[in-house]
């Protein structure tokens, strides 16, 4: 495997002082109506709103020297957000390319943080292929918003944090995108927690890529697209979901929704959908863990606007 | 003094059962442009979406036996949505009058939570007084909003979990209305850390009571009024306000306004105006610690329409 707990450790001490050690809610079994306990690791509370700067900083701190032109992300907006909040830190210019479905507070963050952003193609996978043209014209690094293994490591950190915060964990629910945070997590908490996947039906990327044992092209859509829509998993996750990633299960857009109103009605948090889709496998019923369970839930992201949940 | 840390302590673990130990976040030295290091208490996280739950089942648990006619309270809709929480989950019944101002979003909290809502007066001080009236008819008892031993023991918790879990803190920022909060956690807190109050200048009560050297009516107005205008703090808190609360300061609308938004900006929190005036100290300079000072602030309601802020 790439991606080792050793590496991963590197990174957490590297990522230290410009990352959140986002806190933990306890959920007693039964207070949603479940029959096991829970515990949500608030990542949304990260900053620029989403897990993704932890990967991004891992890999611009190492990458040595950089070349004038700074760095170049492609991105659906929270990886975008999160390297533009990067590179301010540390002093790099950065240009992000995001595809049209990119919502305006997503563009909105990219360009608080000082990034050129540039909108182009349908999809993340458009975005990702027009950054590399100008990539290649520029010089600039690409901060892969996945498939890069000091990526991997950065976001692995997240279950380094979750494992030691909250002792007894039986399991891991996060979302899936292109896989680098469910990958870097697995690689880190693989064989001491079951890791499962939650996708929505609109873009399953790994739910496909397990059933055909590599990773495929896969739909892109529903209201989780614009962070779970990569169309096909990293080549470099895949083999870390095979061996560590029990389950990958698929919740529908309703379910999504309905996780968002409940985290603001019993917990008064903002979350995207895409933050959201974790929480909503438990919600919906689509996993259904074993009494005596103690499941982590990530709650991702909040790069929405408020009002998508009624007060 | 009325209320003991002895008390506190038999407080936390009798409503422990029902309360979130709410978690805290780190705000490095220089994050927000401050020279000092900040933790935030997320307690809008809390049950019903503010601290009162505390007070509210401490009072109610250690009442004895409870009339049929349960629980009754006047609140600007914190407390009332607290006491209305509360009664459900022990099986009693429970009536909340609230005044014409109390917003929207805590009406449909408090009804959420089955209780029957009675809308009178201008202000929560004829609310009261209407409760009380209607008390004297039914018989169910009265859950003060803050002037009660029980409540102030309540609410006192959330000093004692500040301290155990943020060691080395100097300093705790606390809004004030009615004062049963800062009453409570000064009565744990006095003597270990400073305990600094901030109130609207719209809301001025413990501002003008030391300033008079005893409760005095003031001034209910702005857009905190519906949390923090009591008109006048309580007798039970003042003489502990007295001997442990150092400063009471004044913050403007517009600070407490600009709070709210940086609060969703840098940390993707949604505070209602009670639960970022606190905080709104620090950012406009209303409070300045001295140099090495590692500030406990207390971000304490989030019953608002999340459309308050902008995404």
């Amino acid at each position: 495997m790439t991606v080792t707990r050793d590496a991963i450790a590197a990174a957490a001490a590297r990522i230290a002082p410009y990352v959140r050690r986002t806190p933990l809610l306890e959920v007693p079994s039964g207070e949603l109506g479940q029959g096991f306990a829970m515990v949500l690791k608030l990542e949304l509370l990260q900053h620029a709103g989403s897990f993704k700067p932890r990967g991004a900083f891992n890999r611009i701190l190492t990458a040595g020297a950089l070349p004038a032109a700074g760095v170049i992300a492609a991105s659906g907006g929270n990886h975008g957000a999160a390297v533009a909040y990067a590179a301010r830190a540390l002093g790099l210019v950065a240009e992000i390319f995001v595809p049209q479905h990119t919502p305006a507070t997503k563009i909105a963050r990219i360009e608080s943080f000082g990034a050129r952003l540039v909108r182009g193609g349908e999809t993340y996978v458009e975005a990702l292929a027009a950054s590399r043209m100008r990539q290649a014209q520029t010089g600039a690094m690409e901060v892969h918003a996945f498939d890069h293994q000091a990526v991997l490591e950065g976001q692995g950190t997240v279950a380094k944090e979750f494992l030691e915060d909250a002792p007894g964990l039986t399991h891991l629910l996060v979302a899936t995108g292109g896989g680098g945070l469910i990958g870097g997590m697995a690689a880190w908490a693989g064989g001491r927690v079951q890791v499962v996947s939650v996708e929505p039906t609109g873009c399953p990327g790994l739910h496909d890529a397990l059933a055909a044992g590599a990773p495929v092209a896969a739909p892109v859509g529903g209201v989780a697209a614009d962070a779970l829509g990569a169309r096909q998993v990293g080549a470099l996750m895949f083999p870390i979901a095979r061996a560590f990633v029990g389950q990958a299960v698929l919740v529908q857009d309703d379910d999504i929704r309905a996780a968002q109103q409940l985290l603001w009605d019993r917990f008064r948090l903002v979350a995207e959908p895409g933050g959201a889709t974790a929480l909503s496998a438990i919600l919906s019923g689509a996993f259904v863990p074993p009494p005596g369970s103690r499941v982590g839930v990530l709650v991702c992201g909040a790069n929405t606007d408020p009002a998508t949940v009624t007060g």
